[in-house]
């Protein structure tokens, strides 16, 4: 049987890390599967030349992640303007035998390029109702669609996912061969994840109303 | 009884939001707390005129934020620049009745101001050991501490805690008065949560060393 090559972003002289080069890969899936699973990320942009960085909720679309804000707010203003979107999801602490290779297990995309505030109409809209979706799949389906009114109110902010890479670091423990004998030092990782708890109800909501199945 | 005002940073035209601006607040304490309760934080800094962001580990010491990396790669580069620090702890799913409302619920702080790549030998040993006890309190003690030459291989950038802002949103639904009576949708939130695991030995772990006291 032939295997396909996994499609993979290009990487560029933006997306190549001066350091730890093993740690970076390009491979679309995964960079999709970080995107998806990470809640909110890091948006980027100047302000008056300086960098400036705010968390945001974001959704994946195929390849463009958007993020959104008020038509008042600083997100309308970045049309066209270069940004970078990060997404981290911390997986572990790494407890080496010596200072210097205690480290965080991790999976991060980087994505780089110019914001596109969009305009069409579908787009915005299919873009608001994958922001709804991310808190879980089938949310848009449980709530009240926005009213014209409310859709003009909203800046969508768009990154075409081209100039884009992902850093990952397992777990596993990477001490110098000298501390591995002998050392008094306890090694290993802890790992770390993000759980859900349940779904509490509004204090004035209608007890009629029932749990979404998207929630049980 | 007089109270005492609680030592807050100055809010700049930088740190004060365009919108929301009952979520911002500036009391130190607060401030130092979600940086400290933090595991990472995204940098932002300029590539030839481009805003970048990264993760990385950071560690506050009193005014101070730090984080490190390798004499040769990006941070060592960044003394004088402006860059940008965030860290957000998320805390809860908002699912309100309208797309409009749906939110997270989150503590973020951005610190805003010029890179500083540390020279002086103690701060760079107070910084790295402030990084180390990031993973847990008293880990320094219980691994082995760097030799000159590590040191002289780690590049320590610090961030002066000057330009600096928290922003929370609780868990709480904000729906429009018109959508509250009668309304078919679910609405309330979900607690999201970020648990460490068992500590799990290294494979290559000598099994006579013990797991230290601070992770029992």
């Amino acid at each position: 049987m032939m295997t396909q090559a996994t499609p993979s972003y290009v990487p560029t002289e933006l997306t190549v890390p001066r350091r730890y080069r093993d740690r970076a890969a390009y491979d679309k899936q995964a960079v999709h599967a970080v995107l998806d699973e990470a809640l909110h990320c890091t948006i980027a942009f100047l302000r008056d030349g300086r960098p400036m960085n705010l968390p945001t909720l974001h959704a994946r679309v195929g390849e463009t992640v958007y993020v959104h804000g008020s038509t008042g707010g600083r997100f309308a203003l970045l049309d066209g303007e270069p940004i970078s979107i990060s997404v981290t999801l911390l997986d572990a602490l790494v407890l080496a035998r010596s200072w210097m290779h205690h480290s965080l297990g991790y999976r991060s995309v980087v994505a780089i390029g110019e914001a596109r505030v969009v305009q069409d109409e579908d787009e915005r809209y299919a873009a608001m109702a994958a922001l709804v979706d991310k808190l879980y799949l089938g949310r848009t389906a449980d709530s009240r669609p926005p009213t014209a009114k409310e859709l003009a109110a909203t800046a969508i902010v768009a990154l075409d996912l081209e100039a884009v890479s992902l850093k990952h670091r397992g777990d596993h423990v990477a001490d110098d061969e000298a501390d591995l004998e002998g050392s008094p030092y306890w090694a290993g990782s802890i790992a770390v994840r993000t759980v859900r708890g349940e779904a509490v109800p509004a204090p004035d909501l209608d007890p009629a109303v029932p749990l979404p199945a998207g929630l049980r």
